[in-house]
């Protein structure tokens, strides 16, 4: 194998601006070339690969978009051996140079062993680690320990549009052979040792606009009589959380899982040092004091984040409007066993009786636009136990199990269409920066990552 | 005088997107080049035309942009006539064809007797329609009945930078003959009733910083453990204003002028039609219900508008972020008595102290970037009397007698720096939404406000 082969890749796949986030038809375009190029990549593997054709989305302003093909793509049907799955997605959350990108953020650029580029390590690096350590069997010329699968989507950042549908489908098709599906899509909870996810949070993303009339207003000739849409916006935004963190929603806690007595012993085994989680995120305090605190507010307890306001003046200047229509943004982190729908009719509830009280003159309205479930494994399945000696192997150490504050919806739904276990192995260290400025992965984890998934195939054959 | 000339020179300057605001080089550029075509077309003319070079505007990003010039123009000298001073601005707001406008903002274009465009009314129309009445004058081979001065600036929008230091020094020049000073930047309070302007609303604006880190967060990775900056922001706005429009800044009403039972007459004796002036704003419902209550709450009572926030995610789709670092932007309109540093404190003290009460670990920074005193003139004066007629001769009825909400500081300045008499003859209806999307002026308008000018050198030849 071309020892730079890896590392080239990547950074042919950080320079494609395959932005699902942003509906415009130039990042589309982009998603499309992504998708080909990946489908190109494992069919030198010498997979078979299936380019799964998805339609297109209709967005709440009527336009339509086509949304970028499935990969479905095997590699050995060999009935002695398991077959894994391995689900990926080359899609990326918006980067903007302006926005405090030290380096152009779809160049990887490779400053003190750290790769920086958009996609780095959510989720580019990954899906080529594990491409790669298929490539060193092919490179060396052995057999497969375990038959391959990959399933690798483009609109992940966007939701998995229409993924769920191609699932329930090929339920029984590209499926029905698959053992355990692994997942490696979200970060260590440390800089240095390795971690196995075994549960993740859902995620509730709500819109909510105020409108007054379609036009902007100049604050001049009309400030003091109108029922301003951002004083009723930043009233209902305001009402959402309080300044400890804690969701003022009513009943938004009431299907929170208790805790346990056994789980509160699971944060305490977990290293975690507070200083050096905080040194690494370049936050001065957080909003507790204590790892176990931190650990369950990141993962068992939700979370509510104003994202930002559309329709309002967003650049640098003093522009003396009042906005004539915003929308409000925000979500929230729903754990088990939270469901979507409840919280649907929790926050619309609760945004209307804030809103009826200002007896404003303007219309509200609440959209959630878009709801996915939390996820929580069993850790005892084999392939756990197999992630566990492939990280002993590699990284001489025991794993942290973890669960991850993030969303990773398509865990939860793998678990409930394919009905096979389900497994996170992350591979970037805690301060790559997933989805903000400056992502980038670590050149030691992306070659360590490598190393690992080659590793968790041998395992793999052995506990099977 | 080619009847056209007037027209087709609005369109030439409209298309000139002389935008102050956004401080881009751009930009600047644009509106060096307009500030040369006005030169230009005041040469035509015959006047004496001096551009005064006005140095270099240093950014709080440490930016340095140059500032376009300002015309200083002169026409007659004649001692035994008045010299009458009008003053313009050349720039404009920023117009995006994205952001609802229905034709191209910089593409002036007549429909239904309306000319769309950005700056159509706001104030490349009104000061067309001056230099329209002056080359009446010329084109008919007449003595011009008084002696004109301009002062053309092209920074009014971005409050007016180094006019001040100008006018001070030309005090005892270029204003050492002056005997008037007009200026045509506001609108009627009508679509079809002339109106005459004694007073103005000032305005302070604030910035208001919070900030974590200089990077964004993922709200999965992040989500429960943080003092979420947009959190803060949201609360610090929310402290500002109470939903029936009252400004909640402790103090801030102390300084207001007491109303006076003689006031209150002066609007009482105003024509304004609530039903048309909900209809003409697209306005469902008004914070008062009588005619006095708006006239009062737009012209001698302080008003809190939010703007916007810089820094958040502000674009259409669904971004899981956590900013992290975020700017309020919102702004007060200053009445008689309040003075702008007063102000500049109580809103600092009181986002200290609702700040403070949340315990945040984050960092917050209040600036008043643009602090602009209100202005009130005596409506006795010659200029006023002659105004009046002269409404009376073209439009065949007694003028509203307004002030304006908006922010007009030279009228302040020149007040206090020339010291003498200041009137506002607006030309545009209530409808022509400076500042915001579909700005425009209509054909009437410019038509009738160019005879008004010519009317009002004539009345002033008489009454000086």
């Amino acid at each position: 194998m071309d020892p730079k082969l890896g590392r080239m890749t990547l950074k042919e796949w950080v320079a494609i601006e395959s932005d699902s986030v942003q509906p415009v038809p130039r990042f589309r375009q982009e998603l499309f070339r992504m998708m080909a190029t990946a489908a190109d990549t494992l069919q030198h593997l010498g997979a078979h690969v299936a380019s799964v054709d998805m339609g297109s989305q209709q967005l709440p302003d009527g336009q339509s978009l086509p949304i970028p093909p499935v990969i479905l793509a095997e590699l050995g049907s060999d009935p002695t051996k398991g077959t894994v799955c391995f689900y990926g997605h080359l899609d990326v959350q918006p980067a903007d140079r302006g926005d405090g990108w030290l380096t152009d953020p779809y160049v990887l650029t490779e400053v003190d062993g750290k790769l920086y580029g958009r996609g780095a390590t959510d989720n580019k690096g990954p899906v080529l680690a594990w491409i790669n350590a298929v490539s060193a069997f092919r490179a060396l010329e052995q057999d497969l320990p375990v038959n391959i699968k990959f399933i690798i989507e483009g609109m992940e950042e966007a939701g998995s549009v229409a993924l769920e549908e191609l699932v329930e489908k090929e339920k029984d098709r590209f499926f029905s052979g698959v053992d355990y599906i692994v997942i490696s899509d979200n970060l260590w909870i440390s800089q240095r040792k390795p971690a196995i996810t075994y549960g993740t949070r859902g995620n509730s993303y709500f819109t909510v606009e105020v409108k007054c009339r379609d036009q902007d207003f100049h604050s001049g000739t009309f400030g003091g009589i109108l029922h301003e849409p951002m004083a009723d916006l930043v009233a209902l935004l305001g009402s959402l959380v309080d300044s400890s963190g804690h969701i003022l929603v009513p009943g938004i806690y009431d299907e929170v899982a208790p805790l346990t007595e056994e789980e509160i012993n699971t944060y305490e085994a977990i290293h975690l040092d507070l200083e050096e989680y905080k040194n690494s995120s370049r936050v001065e305090k957080f909003l507790f004091n204590t790892k176990e605190e931190i650990l369950m507010h990141l993962w068992r307890y939700p979370s509510l984040s104003i994202h930002g306001i559309e329709g309002a003046f967003d650049e640098p200047g003093a522009k003396t409007v009042i906005p004539g229509r915003v929308i409000g943004k925000f979500s929230i982190r729903l754990v088990p066993h939270m469901n979507v729908s409840v919280v649907e009719k929790q926050v619309t509830r609760h945004l209307e009786d804030v809103f009826s009280k200002r007896n404003s003159s303007n219309k509200m309205a609440v959209s959630m636009t878009l709801g996915l479930h939390p996820w929580i494994a069993n850790i005892n399945d084999t392939q756990y136990l197999a992630a566990k000696r492939a990280i002993r192997t590699v990284f001489g150490t025991e794993p942290d199990m973890i669960r991850d504050g993030s969303t990773i919806p398509i865990a939860k739904m793998f678990q409930e269409i394919v009905q096979k276990s389900v497994v996170l192995i992350p591979l970037g260290g805690v301060d790559d920066g997933e989805h903000s400025q400056n992502e980038k992965i670590n050149r030691w984890n992306y070659i360590e990552g490598t190393k690992l998934f080659a590793a968790f195939f041998l395992e793999m054959a052995q506990l099977h």
